[in-house]
């Protein structure tokens, strides 16, 4: 009986591989079939093949799914900005920054956050909470930037100008028949940035 | 009697000629007081010299208070986007677009506009309205773009460099001990922009 029961729990473990990630792809399937408010956390439990207490050892509440991995994603610019050469100019710099957090975007995550763009869109209180978010990525490139002796407002506005750089490109990204992946639209993007301040 | 009343409503009217200015002006003092939570409207009222009846004939809550003329900011810009010289580059598009804004922001405004940021500054919620707020107005001036045959990504990154730009200005004019006004700044600014990609 006790064997039974250590090996019923290996098991449990072994479907659990990757429970966060597969709350993660149920709680967005959901939100874009029903919206956010219709989604229970059980809803996405059942359908991550989970129990709540499981949704609830991961994410505080059913919006924290959307914006969980955010930390890792914002802490990324600023390593690049850090681990930039020395005599990087802020906007090699901030590019460095860009360069890093292009890799959290991998190909295979390209639907994912196609379905996860909709659901934000649709939904006022979670694109201020995005908003936030991409503000405080830029607040963190600026900050690092000023500890490279980067003065404001050039410090600042260089931060903001990567941000925007990433946001086109990334809207880019998940917009309907783009093909090309996202280190070329980030090449296109800064292009872009480059010609309108060149004349 | 029919007289009196008729010579004291008058007054009521004279004692009014900006009421929505005076609420606004009450409120924004009274939320650096005491903060949003604690701030009724009866308090705004009061300060202000008016009934809470007219607190609503102007504004549908406290908090719309602080928001109350963005309408108005925004459209400056896109006016200034549209009325542009029609061989005018993107960029002194935006540029266009932020001059016609500035005029928002005489020196009389500063040390109002010093209180309302700071208030924003204490409350997450009203950071992330002024965000969308933000975001609606460069997302205007990308519209305002388009329609000048500006592709994108060229449109979305001008509109939100110069949203940058105004950002870093307009923390340069609420910041303690800067004399410079608001369209010096926006030079300074500028020139920060061109600095960061001329190389």
């Amino acid at each position: 009986m006790s064997l039974t029961v250590i090996s019923y729990h290996r098991t449990m473990v072994r479907w659990e591989p990757d429970a966060a990630g597969r709350l993660r792809t149920a709680a967005v399937e959901l939100f874009a079939e029903r919206g956010v408010d219709a989604t229970t956390v059980a809803a996405i439990a059942e359908r991550a093949g989970v129990t709540e207490r499981t949704f609830f050892r991961y994410f505080t509440d059913k919006r924290e799914v959307l914006f969980a991995d955010q930390g890792q994603f914002a802490s990324r610019f600023v390593t690049g900005v850090r681990e930039a050469p020395a005599g990087a100019s802020p906007m090699d710099a901030v590019v460095a920054g860009l360069r890093e957090a292009q890799g959290f975007f991998p190909p295979e995550r390209r639907d994912g956050a196609r379905v996860r763009a909709a659901v934000i869109a649709a939904n006022p209180g979670l694109q201020e909470r995005e908003l936030l978010k991409m503000a405080g990525v830029a607040e963190g490139m600026a900050a690092a930037l000023r500890d490279r002796e980067v003065a404001d407002p050039v410090a600042t506005i260089a931060a903001q100008a990567g941000i925007a750089v990433l946001g086109a490109a990334f809207a880019g990204w998940l917009a309907e028949g783009e093909t090309r992946e996202l280190p070329e639209l980030i090449d296109e993007a800064l292009r872009a940035l480059r010609s309108l301040t060149a004349s």
